[in-house]
């Protein structure tokens, strides 16, 4: 097994250090061939890292800075104050190959605007795309892409993205041909805007895709499709809408509520839960914590934006996301395929 | 009670008058006020008819045709094959001033299409916009609107759609100043498309009206918002995500499954649905089929889609939903508010 390192912005996210850490601690449980770079405030971080034991501290090297790019920041202020911050010195590692991936769960405007600017774009790419596994209700997950990174797109920007994402399911999910679907509001050819129904019909004449058509987003959990395209916008707002709702039933069939505390609530729900544990753990699969972390696809090096309000065990599999792209070469991959077709 | 009289396309929708008929008896059964114009094909409908009592039946005018337009036919064959069509007879009546609204779980297009062709539009409307009210997690609503009908808006055309939901939510939800949002990929000023912005840049200027700003559609069931503003795209988008996944939800706890026959099951399931009882009326709040329907904003009458695949309980509640609008007067309440507006 060689050797695995990735840049973590300590800093990231709703709750920084509080969950990146111990988040980080798991995946050096289970990677033996893993270390860190953590970029962050060293005080902030110090209770966390004394958890960790003196075999998994060797591990992790610690570069202190003050500085943090707020969750809220519009991207150009962003930018402007990024200097010496968590995340640009994490973007900056991979970019001078010290580390293979980063991961950070800060603003996804600032973390997509320096990933783009610092690390090189694979060279047949035009746009980079943000790219996630969707869980769905067969626990198998769909390739989803882009889900923010581009807010309009062009219909041959569409094409590169199903090419993308053709090889990006080909090597995660293990397929061979990878079924291709064009996200939009119906089935029928003149549904959408002229940019859908031009990739549509350009998707249609690739027979090195195995485009299957347009999809709705009521389908997006039935595991309809390997790879669902679209504009940002759109995917943004329906990956977000999926998360909302399933976030909303999950919470209210299963959080610990503080207004009850009754004896008779708590065996009700202990109850509740022994006879929903087959449920559970099929809704388990449908919960986006498990699914967390999107990728900025077509870039030379793998870059992960987890949730902001991500927890421990939904920051580990962000963590987790980026090493099995690297152990999958994903962007070796993709420039090897989109440099194949090009020559065709 | 004045007296109310609604169109019905009994052959829309994917079970036709198996669905539609049973859903009518029931709203003849709760609004003793209520006739209907059933237009449909009468030997698939004697059925359903023939169960209901002579006192129902008299309150119900059969107007025989054979032609109805197919579920997924493109817009423009199903206008030109639309004649003698029960959905377009169904429209005409509502714009010759037979009956006072018309519902419809036919082909979307074609009923907007159809719709817009035939009955008048408002005279200060641009353009109409699909508009439903969306289930909450705390059991209330927000109108959400565009839903389908104009794929691309403008940043005045955004206004307008703020301006018909914010009248809207007032009546239907009896609100003296709605929260209006605006659905975008972000919350801050610098997310999303020009038009986006824009629109949020002049709503913020309008004192008349309650604007909060931007929106995300993982806050969709959250009511944080009464009146929620997105083009037609990304609206459908947004709500059928939600459908999905919380039909994919209730039916994995809910549904009487064909693969499990054994008594212990049996047991288990209703000891489940016993203790869930609380849960499960929580989860009804955001079922889709309670808030079945979907009204085309901005017409002189009142004009209601029902999901292609509601049941009887659903397409009732669509039923329902139209005669809601009528009681509150809406389309003139739309064209008082707008003209004063325009006064202004």
């Amino acid at each position: 097994m060689s050797r695995l390192t990735l840049a973590l912005d300590v800093m990231g996210g709703d709750f920084g250090p509080r969950v990146t850490i111990p988040a980080a601690l798991i995946a050096l449980e289970k990677y033996p061939n893993l270390s860190f770079l953590f970029f962050g405030d060293q005080s902030q971080s110090s209770t966390y890292i004394s958890r960790f034991s003196t075999a998994y501290r060797s591990r992790i090297q610690f570069i202190h800075t003050d500085n943090a790019i707020e969750m809220d920041m519009p991207f150009v202020q962003a930018l402007r104050q990024s200097k010496q911050s968590s995340m640009r010195l994490a973007i900056e590692a991979v970019a001078k190959g010290k580390a293979q991936a980063c991961i950070s769960g800060g603003n996804t405007g600032a973390l997509m605007g320096l990933a783009k600017l610092l690390i090189q774009p694979l060279p047949s790419i035009a746009r980079p795309a943000l790219t996630s596994l969707i869980p769905t209700m067969n626990g198998q997950s769909t390739v989803m892409l882009d889900l923010g990174a581009n807010v309009e797109v062009s219909s041959e920007l569409l094409l590169q993205f199903a090419e993308m994402g053709n090889i990006f399911a080909k090597k995660m999910l293990n397929l061979t041909a990878p079924r291709i679907n064009l996200l939009n509001i119906g089935t029928e050819n003149n549904k959408g805007t002229t940019v859908l129904k031009t990739a549509h019909q350009n998707l249609k004449l690739r027979q090195d895709l195995n485009y299957q058509g347009f999809i709705e987003s009521d389908k997006l959990t039935n595991h309809c499709a390997d790879v669902i395209v679209c504009d940002g916008f759109s995917g943004n707002i329906a990956l977000k809408a999926l998360e909302g709702v399933a976030k909303n039933i999950l919470a209210l069939l299963f959080k610990k509520s503080s207004e009850e505390f009754g004896l008779c609530t708590k065996i009700k729900r202990l109850a509740l839960r022994m006879l929903l544990y087959r449920y559970y753990r099929k809704l388990q699969q449908i919960n986006p914590d498990r699914h967390n972390g999107a990728t900025l696809l077509g870039l030379s090096s793998v870059v992960v934006k987890s949730h902001g309000g991500a927890n421990i065990r939904a920051f580990y599999y962000a963590i987790e996301y980026a090493i099995s792209q690297i152990e999958h070469q994903i962007p070796q991959q993709i420039e090897l395929g989109l440099q194949h077709l090009m020559q065709k």
